[in-house]
């Protein structure tokens, strides 16, 4: 975001904080925040921003367990901590590199997987004293190498979450997983390699602070081929084209979802400011925090006032997911400074998301919660509302999206479709009837309630 | 607090944040913590404080949420999330200037709205170079702008949650969106003014550290209005004066709201010191933490023996509301030296509720989540407190209480009238009966469990 | 940990934040953050730490909430936030001091109750001027005393909610609080002052980064004890060894408790850096973050495939349980450099978890959440972990976990059965076939939930 003198990468080399560090050696005044200081301050931002948006790993969980059907729930909750698991395995193992080391303004990183500390970090720690030499060492690259890391991780974590809910209730566990692993190991470190890692959008200029496009679109897009490749949950249309309806079973749930992803999304939009040791970075992050609030409000806001206006109700779930696309919405810019503009940007995502998940229905596109209509389309809006209020190019910010679309759009497809005639996604039709819990598991999600009538 | 050297407003002109800052220009030693560095802990501080008070907008709704019925579930979801999305909204329209802007001693601030960040932190974000002058010009106010609205938009809604868990079960949606606008917008805005915005009551020295009367009691206040006018659920007191229970559906949510409500109090507490770039500061922050745990201890402890003493029987609900009433006991005068007196009051706060609740259930107030005794009574007492053992004047705080009290009960009494008297408070006797779920939203909570025969 | 530079013990006075200061002394350069900015940074990382320590509290209830049948909802509900109270008070009155004044290489500490601020904070806080003398009386302590308090604290809380898990479902409200209070009070603060507060086990050696022993086996010993004395619920083992299952009434809520465990962990691990003002301390918690989150994740896998190949199904609570055996192994040694260690350690964890609950069943020791394998269990394996992949001296190890069990199993069992003898442990078997919920509470967590027929 040009408006916060932020470049578009996610590296340290390229950002403003080091632009901060820069200016550190040739300009006394700005030392104002030690080097030192500005490293521990960087780095617990990393923290703190990367538990929060950890803890939207349960905010997917529980909105997912709360929209899906009582026979459904058990698995649901395994999928989600299994898959944020898997994120953070693979990451380590492969993915972190391969996003951002040695980009370049190519195509991807480096295949070394196993990202450690780095040496400079491992001296300090172990020295007997830690000598001027050593905290030079380390403070120079602006940050604990591992706080970077934990906070590019649960990014990966997020996009995986996303493609859970769009597909629960007929999807079967280890095709799943499997899928998990390409995604969160292969498939969203290369095309993120793209911007944040410095690779060719990155030279073209392509903007999106904290990932509208690289996460939440990236998410919904294997979310939507996966649907089309696994059909449509059984009975879910009719023949007549008639949409039935299968409510989830538990709102009070998915409403705590949406409040943790909220919560977490402060950690998501807040710490990609990527620094917070220097009054700039600290007034930066301010900012973003204020316009998440306020798109997210936004979101609400619109959502509900459309259903009552169209359908004469209000709708929970809508409302729920008025936030979310207001989120996804301003997490491509949430740097503006006036403020008012988060507010229509979220509304417009709120909007666009109580027309959308109607219209994916009727494309008989079964999305379970509704994720491909909260991250896939507001995703798209919010790149583009980069460039409308936010100074960015449209036809960069264009390209940006067809490109990491096509790219997912294929390479999704082909693993789904190699899963499908390998080992097959889906479970069996009576599997689907009895419902995944006791098919997969064996297990009841809530053994002692009683299931009325409408449960299918 | 006088104590911890605070003077009894919020803004930053007034504070010990700002003793701070002035001491820096002749007192080279205290600058230990260089400007900008206290500017970047105050400024994360707010905003750490604040993403934990906003948490508590999913506590409420999930305390909420467990106290109703099964039937006004999904309802009850709604209005917490749309009531959150809207205070931010009218906090930044309106409600921050007419709190904090120009209230110069008077009884309201500035009407001119839509609050965004300061010239000089534009200045700095938009430069090309972050000159020393630029950076002065921003960390002089000891804090980031927006990080302040940020946490003080938080507080608003929490007293606009408060009023939502009392009028549960019968209140139609609109006219209760349309009190929020007001309540958010103005009421809390208004009253805020007179201590925390530098009003009349500041110059009188009334002390409310984070808002036993100012936030708490002032919802407490509308939501008491709210209950009288509004009238008891259909059913709740019988002709000869008997209550008839209406239990909570689902207890370890309500326990879940109550954990939520205690993690984001550290922060509603604990960041209302409103600085944290200094050891006296950091010192006075962690005292707070510790009060705020201790009290909402002692009001669990007292709460649980009062009821196996007085009933036979430890009654959740009440332990839950002990550790609230507590919380807001506490509130006032967090800033205490001696951590026991922090037990004494939270565990006077609990045993207050465990009266007040009967109290008005005889008095046919009916209050769904026991949301006035928890948050206007323990209020009325924390506020009194810090008379009692933190050095305040006991005549300036009753000033305060019945100032702030007296004005909530007319102007929102005003409001509710208004709106039953034009669109209608009620929802009618048939959706009451069916549940607002149906009656207003058409959907179910939890459509798959079978309910039971205590469902009125 | 050796590794990371640091002593063993969580003393100011012996640990690498101590030294830290004392090279300020001597190194001006080292001076990169000043004594004051230093404070700040410890304290802050104490609060936010301690924070997400206590969120555990609310992870523990709802984990516990999801594990236990409905019948028993609202008793584990109020145990679990009364516990959180009672260790609280108890920590403050009792077993800070006990714990950590004055143990000079012993086995106890002072008796001296009612920890509170230090005096040099005192005279801070209330001089009318700021002077460079006061702010050094206080700064030379490295950090505010009472946050230290709360970090400490919420730890205490920890070790009291494994107890109530695994005892749920037929223990007494009372006679467990009194447990509690003498666990909170003296046995965890004894036991923890050998290592922590500098006593003879520290004086050996003995390496317990953040407590895999002194934490999460001592309440698991407990927590054994306790349910060999209480015996098993009635109906859980037939007379011909075989175990009947009784299922958790509400999978989705232990999943989010879960959830809540990992967060928190992150707090418990990082936080007990103990430090945060330098370079150093600062690329030590971030490392610690990453292993403390790569553990949890191959506890999970583990678990998993485990789950799969030994059952053919994957068993949620198995993945849960997997993911909190892999936090408590990676607790007493979360500094490894290596990561990929971590995940080692996790996962065998999870496999060491899989393999110990059906083994206490077989034993017919009943623990109804899966506690002792999680906690204790795996915290014997991560204790042993640190000498066999961070350098701790194994016999010491050993020693250590054996003095810690022993003093354990005899101070818990003499406890637990002089309540058995005197006020009695368990609830009469009609209260257990009904519920402790209506038995002792005399109300319902789910009251209008359909019962299905597997409650027993």
């Amino acid at each position: 975001m040009g408006v916060l003198g932020k470049t578009v990468t996610r590296t340290a080399s390229l950002t403003g904080l080091a632009g901060a560090v820069l200016l550190l050696a040739t300009t006394p005044a700005r030392a104002e925040v030690s080097e030192e200081t500005a490293f521990v301050f960087n780095t617990f931002a990393f923290l703190v921003s990367g538990f929060l948006v950890m803890w939207m790993a349960a905010g997917f969980a529980m909105l997912e367990s709360g929209l899906v059907r009582t026979k459904n729930t058990a698995t649901i909750c395994l999928k989600n901590i299994a898959l944020y698991s898997i994120a953070g395995i693979m990451y380590y193992v492969i993915g972190y590199n391969l996003m951002y080391s040695g980009v370049d303004g190519g195509f991807f990183g480096s295949f070394g997987g196993f990202y450690n500390t780095s040496d400079a970090e491992v001296a300090l720690l172990g020295a007997d004293e830690a000598t001027p030499e050593l905290i030079a060492a380390v403070t120079g690259n602006g940050y604990s190498v591992m706080s970077d890391w934990f906070f590019q991780m649960v990014f990966v974590a997020t996009a995986a979450s996303i493609v859970s809910g769009t597909l629960a209730e007929r999807i079967k566990f280890w095709p799943f997983m499997i899928f998990v692993v390409v995604l969160t190991g292969f498939l969203y470190p290369i095309q993120g390699s793209w911007t944040w890692g410095g690779g060719w959008l990155a030279e073209r200029g392509f903007s999106d602070f904290a990932g509208s496009t690289i996460v939440h679109s990236v998410g919904g897009w294997a979310a939507l081929v996966g649907a089309i490749i696994l059909g449509p949950r059984k009975g879910k249309y009719g023949a007549d084209g008639s949409v039935h309806p299968m409510p989830g079973a538990n709102l009070p749930l998915a409403t705590l979802g949406t409040f943790i992803l909220w919560l977490g999304w402060f950690g998501f939009n807040g710490g990609s400011q990527l620094a917070l040791g220097s009054a700039l970075d600290a007034s930066a992050m301010a900012i973003v925090y204020v316009n998440t609030n306020l798109a997210a409000a936004g979101g609400v806001v619109a959502a509900i006032i459309l259903t009552q206006i169209v359908y004469k109700k209000i709708d929970l779930t809508m409302a729920l997911n008025g936030a979310i696309a207001g989120l996804v919405a301003i997490t491509a810019g949430p740097d503006l400074q006036n403020h008012f503009l988060s507010i229509l940007i979220g509304a417009i995502g709120g909007v666009l998301v109580v027309f959308a998940i109607p219209l994916f229905d009727k494309l008989k596109v079964d999305d379970v919660v509704g994720a491909i209509s909260a991250h896939l389309v507001a995703g798209v809006w919010g790149t583009l509302a980069v460039a409308i209020f936010g100074g960015g190019d449209f036809v960069v910010q264009v390209i940006g999206i067809i490109a990491i679309g096509a790219f997912m759009v294929v390479t999704s497809a082909i693993v789904w479709l190699v899963l499908k005639f390998t080992i097959g996604l889906r479970v069996d039709e009576e599997g689907e009837e009895m419902g995944l819990d006791k098919a997969e598991l064996g297990m009841e999600a809530y053994p002692e309630f009683g299931h009325g009538s409408q449960s299918l």
